[in-house]
């Protein structure tokens, strides 16, 4: 592998696998899969998904739905509360393209009613729990952006969306499975609610903990998970993959090594992997594992290694004695990110697919 | 301000002032300054500098460093342990400019001399009490790293160089200024034990907290802060500046509001701001201070307005009632970022100057 600085390396062989185990769980389940693109942005991740039938798609911000469009998805979701500074953008979009967007007021649906020019699918946001953004299931304001959506012939009211990022901070399966019934039972509140005026909706759900940890979807009539295409080690942390799983390794250059704190340097800091941690008792933090690269991808993770702390560009690596001597400046390891979606945002001009 | 997403707004005064006012000291000081431009990476503000006379420039990588050499910038130090990894790029630097690489093993500089083909300035790393790299100065591979430098006719011993990064966690200038003294101490004395052999070396040192508070560089041959530059929330939690001095505020636009929890969701998250926080008791988390534009800059930060929360793409404000209805979904709110270098990095193609 000719690695000269930070580059993030990308198993297709468990990309492939973790597609795979999701898509099998929910052709079972006759739902529509509509992958989050978010956590790897790229044409060629992108393709695999194609390669397996799948045409719909959930993005996060207009610019990467133009990304996206312009590689010929045609069928995209923006999950993310509509900016209504990007109307003109929008209106591109769904000039070409099905376009979703999310509404959670009834001010944004107002001030875009009069410049939406084509064809518009709208999701309501519903808030089950995160309490990051959407609206609560009894919140007057549904009904209204509801009627107001049904009185422009370019919207088409398409459903209920939620996103359970609260499953994040979940302890363990059980906890994750409460969270994700109780969202599957406010969506379909709504959608029971609603259903006879408009038959066509429906109820989608999305985020990797639940999707990767429940078997039964039913209730959901569409997911979005995205995380679970790399994972990480926050997910595996939560419980939703093994370390195997993990799809994506940053490759780093050792630069310097200091014995008597077994501390390793590498060239791969704040900028390449993300500041994201994980953190226990004792002011520990987390900011990924340490593995090493073989000829087609790497090992388990080095027993006890881990990188203790980061700047811009250095990363330091906690390496247990009996491993040290192992390591010389020049080699490359490779680090297991915390968040793969902050670190393959970072590395989005840097990477490599093996 | 024509402004869709997020976008890094630097003010330009603000820039100017900063830079004037570190000149003037460094000036009184008759010091090198060789200013860090990993902070802002961008070639208009390495025009300010040159047009202030400065030429000579610190960088954090290769990349950087061939970045600045393209745009004629001639005298360059790369801050960073030599990644011997990238020797064909360094040979390609060294051939047409004046470079400078910091080395704190025998093992990269051995591994390194039958390669290197153009003169490169050498300094030795030396750890001044931050334990992140560099040698302590009583360590015997400082020694045989500069006869190593003098065997090869190609290197020039430059001298000692120190990051006294642990000024970041210092409380108060009187804790940053025995930092600096310390480490000011500890190089001279590196100095002065081979001032004689090698009557051309100085000692370099530099980190804006240090730099900042002290008005006195004695001892020091040159100085390369460079977050001084545009500073940030962190820099005047330490302080070494005004929440005034902050020259770089984060433009977002307000895609929706929750009044009963007092948030204002953001297109603005852990991408475009970076997950640095200032953290403190009761798992009080602070990513950002919330100001508002004006016709040509940004006005002080509301008072108990602040980023609580970044997920991907979303920041949460907790915005206090009484400015919360001044507020609408479609308006722009700035960010003083807690970490300038990392947002500047991450919007390194969205800013706009003013």
């Amino acid at each position: 592998m000719e690695i000269k600085k930070p580059t993030l390396i990308i198993d297709m062989q468990k990309v492939n696998n973790n597609i795979d185990r999701m898509q099998k769980k929910i052709d079972a389940n006759i739902t529509i899969f509509r992958p989050h693109f978010k956590t790897h942005q790229l044409k060629e991740i992108g393709d695999v998904f194609k390669k397996k039938g799948i045409n719909r798609i959930t993005v996060s911000s207009v610019s990467m739905a133009n990304y996206f469009a312009n590689l010929g998805w045609n069928d995209i979701t923006i999950a993310f509360p509509i900016n209504i500074l990007e109307i003109e953008d929008i209106n591109i979009l769904a000039k070409k393209i099905n376009l979703n967007i999310l509404i959670e007021s009834v001010y944004s649906i107002s001030k875009l009613s009069n410049k939406i020019k084509y064809p518009i699918g709208i999701f309501i946001k519903v808030d089950t729990g995160y309490n990051r953004t959407g609206l609560q299931k009894d919140n007057p304001e549904i009904d209204s952006i509801i009627k107001l959506s049904l009185a422009n012939c370019k919207y088409s009211f398409k459903g209920f969306l939620a996103h359970a990022g609260h499953t994040y901070y979940a302890k363990g399966k059980s906890e994750i499975l409460n969270i994700a019934n109780k969202s599957n039972k406010i969506l379909n509140e709504l959608k029971q609610k609603y259903i006879d005026s408009y038959p066509d909706i429906i109820v989608s759900y999305g985020d990797t903990p639940s999707c990767s940890i429940a078997d039964n979807f039913e209730g959901f009539d569409e997911i979005r998970p995205g995380n679970f295409t790399y994972y990480d080690v926050m997910q595996y942390h939560i419980g939703s993959c093994s370390l195997n799983e993990i799809a994506v390794a940053v490759a780093c250059p050792v630069v310097a090594k200091h014995k008597q704190r077994n501390e390793i340097i590498i060239y791969g800091g704040a900028i390449h992997l993300s500041k994201e941690f994980i953190s226990a008792d004792n002011n520990f933090k987390l900011y990924g594992y340490v593995v090493k690269f073989t000829y087609n991808g790497w090992g388990e993770p080095i027993p006890g290694a881990y990188v203790s702390s980061l700047s811009q560009e250095h990363g330091i690596i906690k390496m247990p004695d009996n491993y040290f001597d192992d390591v010389n400046i020049g080699d490359i390891l490779g680090v297991l990110p915390i968040h793969s979606c902050l670190t393959a945002n970072l590395l989005i001009n840097d990477y490599k697919l093996v």
